[in-house]
């Protein structure tokens, strides 16, 4: 009945709006470099918290299971000022044994800042030993993963 | 004769060291992710100024030359805390047209922490608009690329 | 008649939610003690945004005026962590001839978390050097100060 | 024989060097605000490690001692820029049955940019409740009180 068709890879995108400030830049008057990691690692705290139940405090804190990085890499495309709302685009692009890798979009009024790829790895927190990803939390991860 | 031939690779590598602090680990007890890209960023700072004459704060502010980024990446190899120093390594990998590139590892210990690269474009910092590298800078610049 | 006699001291208050995150917070499993400072500065820049029009990126960059502070004092009454949103309130308590000083509460979960002051002057941003109050800033301000 | 008698507030005053970077400043061109108690704190860190043998780091993850701040306040006297050295000065000035307070000043090419007071507690880290000073740290404080 001409249902228009799910779009599998927009579904599954998660939007977190950031609210850049005057502490956030630098004499250049844009974000400093290294605020954009914060920005997009606060992005992907957020879609822990929403789309699993825990952050990455309660996650460690809770469940004594920790998500430390072992990549990131970002792409700078257009500076990031106070002027706009920063838009924070986040998808879970794959799903492995023992670690996720996201996607993150950074855009203001339209036009793509930023984008880069972060991976994660399970862990037992205390121990710092790796681990599978736990059954609970790989059931709600499989149905999010997208394109 | 019998002369110790000078290493290319090694005599360009310039080291900064970073007391990673409290105020720098996160709940799990080692330097939050997002902190890594600023301590490598710190040392690419200064190896402007040790090298150029110039660190970023000068080069904008005194002669209207920005170096914004294009590009980081990041591998974590192993977590940076405060018993040791942070040993940052950093080399002057490419020089392009009007672009940098850096490398940049990170040790602990003898341990290495982290690795990643780092593409700095040159730009009119006023207008924020691409320019070759300035030949003074440019003169300096290539005496200092390694492999 | 028998209307309920507005509240002068709470009519002013200003609200701004802050979400701390693992970012935030330091091994012993709270915001850090140097971030404190920090949400309460965001408070006061949203503060202005809302009530003044300008937050301090387009006050500075657009009207060339700059308002740094000249005083900070916080008095932490219960540790700030990622379990519950941080409520800060924010009152404008005096306007002086070229100072406004404003008092800042952050709650969580209703309990007092910390409490500080913070003055701000007014300058002519690219010169550094005092200057009174803008007068269609003022008018702003004196119906804004409170108890 | 005329000795010039010591001078015991100033024996007591520990010195502590930053390097202010581009990183820390805001559109402004100075340091940000919020950086200033992060810089008056990485040097009371750095004092405890000095003096007492641990750092914050150290006496939490080793001894299980916390030492929270309940008080902090800064006068800010001029910008503080990455042109030079930020020197900071510390002095312990009182020692009470289970705090501390520290007193701050920031100088750069002779100026005097800002100075505050630092109050902390000791407390049981794991469980974040009161305890007197540890026997041993109080020895060592008592010699370094200073005016």
């Amino acid at each position: 009945m001409n249902e228009i068709p799910k779009n599998p890879a927009q579904s599954n995108v998660f939007t977190h709006v950031i609210q850049v400030r005057w502490a956030d830049c630098d004499p250049a008057r844009i974000a400093y470099t290294g605020r954009i990691p914060y920005f997009a690692l606060e992005a992907i705290d957020t879609w822990w918290d929403v789309h699993i139940g825990y952050d990455w405090f309660r996650i460690n804190v809770d469940r004594n299971v920790g998500t430390p990085f072992v990549h990131l890499s970002v792409d700078f495309r257009s500076p990031v000022t106070p002027r706009h709302p920063l838009i924070c685009e986040v998808r879970l692009i794959r799903l492995g044994e023992s670690s996720v890798r996201f996607a993150v979009r950074g855009l203001q009024d339209g036009v793509l800042c930023f984008e880069g790829e972060f991976v994660e790895v399970f862990v037992e927190a205390e121990a710092h030993s790796k681990i599978p990803v736990p059954a609970d939390i790989r059931l709600k991860l499989e149905a999010l993963v997208t394109d």
